[in-house]
């Protein structure tokens, strides 16, 4: 039974759900956890690194990337593009380890059909009226923005069916949700699809 | 996004995985965790408690529970009947109790067959060779017969495919077994067939 390659966590679900927290939060209880880094086109912020925040790219990289399938999914987003290079992810989990990555909704059913073993996993706030008050306290978008994301989180909730597993994250208690997605992480690889044949071919005549 | 009844875990494995021990591990920390007592026409022992060990029932009762359709899988053992109630379980889930049984393989193929919805958790030791030596230390079997077991636990390990999950547990370290089940039993709430179409229409809605 010896150890197979990584497994690919994709974590979505309505903006404001509050992915970004509680991936960091899995990251730091979670050390051979692999954050997928994204490629894009939107300029270098001061405090961002190369490589760490983003696959900081040109237009032209960009745009070979996603043509040559180099890109799992992509996005366009206040005039930049954003996407998953489909490289590092393979790399990383041949070498063993687990990957996560937070898409949008689109780009995680783009990233299932593209692994089929990928666990999606759906995080909602536990009232959809906390969203909207989430939206309103980072204060980062106009109400006009606020209304057309409650709408596009609206549109995502009705492909929860596609995804693996449904996890609520209750604004009080953030730590339960992290909780909830390590159980997850852990459970996963004791599926019995995970185990190839011959890793049970050794149990049985080891 | 209410909550649902509770979920049926069906550990089982070749005799001698350690099953008994780690059931008996995961009861210690979920107390929600009610264990599927059986029914037996075996003479009870000065300790045992009814009820709480078996339910105790005589030959006449066993057959009746039997053909009435009252136990989900039945076996004989060294001249007794052992089966496992439906009733009780049906209660426990009905009123959010999750519940764990350990039946024989046979057994919990025979439990998946009437509740789809059951997990299945095969547990293997971490080496075969492991299950000889066990079997020889409890020193309750005579030669003759930890070869049979040996043989049918050969036969039992082609069934892994029909089971959910495959759970290694290493002898030197059963503390991460316990902790590996635990995970699963915690993730299994979240699989997205968990939820009723209701509750995620509630999500949509509220």
């Amino acid at each position: 039974m010896t150890k197979g390659p990584g497994l690919l966590f994709v974590v979505s679900g309505p903006s404001g759900a509050g992915k970004d927290t509680l991936v960091e939060g899995l990251r730091q209880t979670r050390p051979t956890l692999r954050y997928s880094v994204s490629a894009t086109t939107r300029p270098r912020r001061a405090e961002e690194r190369d490589e760490e925040h983003y696959f900081f790219v040109t237009n032209l990289e960009f745009d070979r990337l996603r043509r040559s399938g180099g890109l799992l999914e992509w996005r366009e987003y206040g005039g930049n593009h954003y996407g998953t290079p489909r490289d590092y992810i393979e790399r990383s989990l041949s070498e063993g380890y687990d990957v996560i990555m937070k898409p949008e909704v689109n780009g995680a059913l783009a990233v299932k059909a593209a692994y089929p073993d990928a666990v999606l996993i759906f995080l909602v706030p536990d009232r959809f009226s906390n969203l909207r008050e989430r939206l309103l306290a980072r204060r980062t978008e106009t109400n006009e923005e606020i209304a057309r994301r409650l709408e596009i989180a609206q549109q995502e909730m009705k492909c929860i069916r596609r995804f693996d597993y449904l996890v609520v994250n209750a604004q009080d208690r953030p730590q339960e949700a992290v909780r909830d997605l390590e159980a997850i992480l852990q459970a996963e690889r004791f599926r019995i699809h995970r185990y190839p044949d011959d890793s049970i071919h050794n149990v049985e005549t080891s």
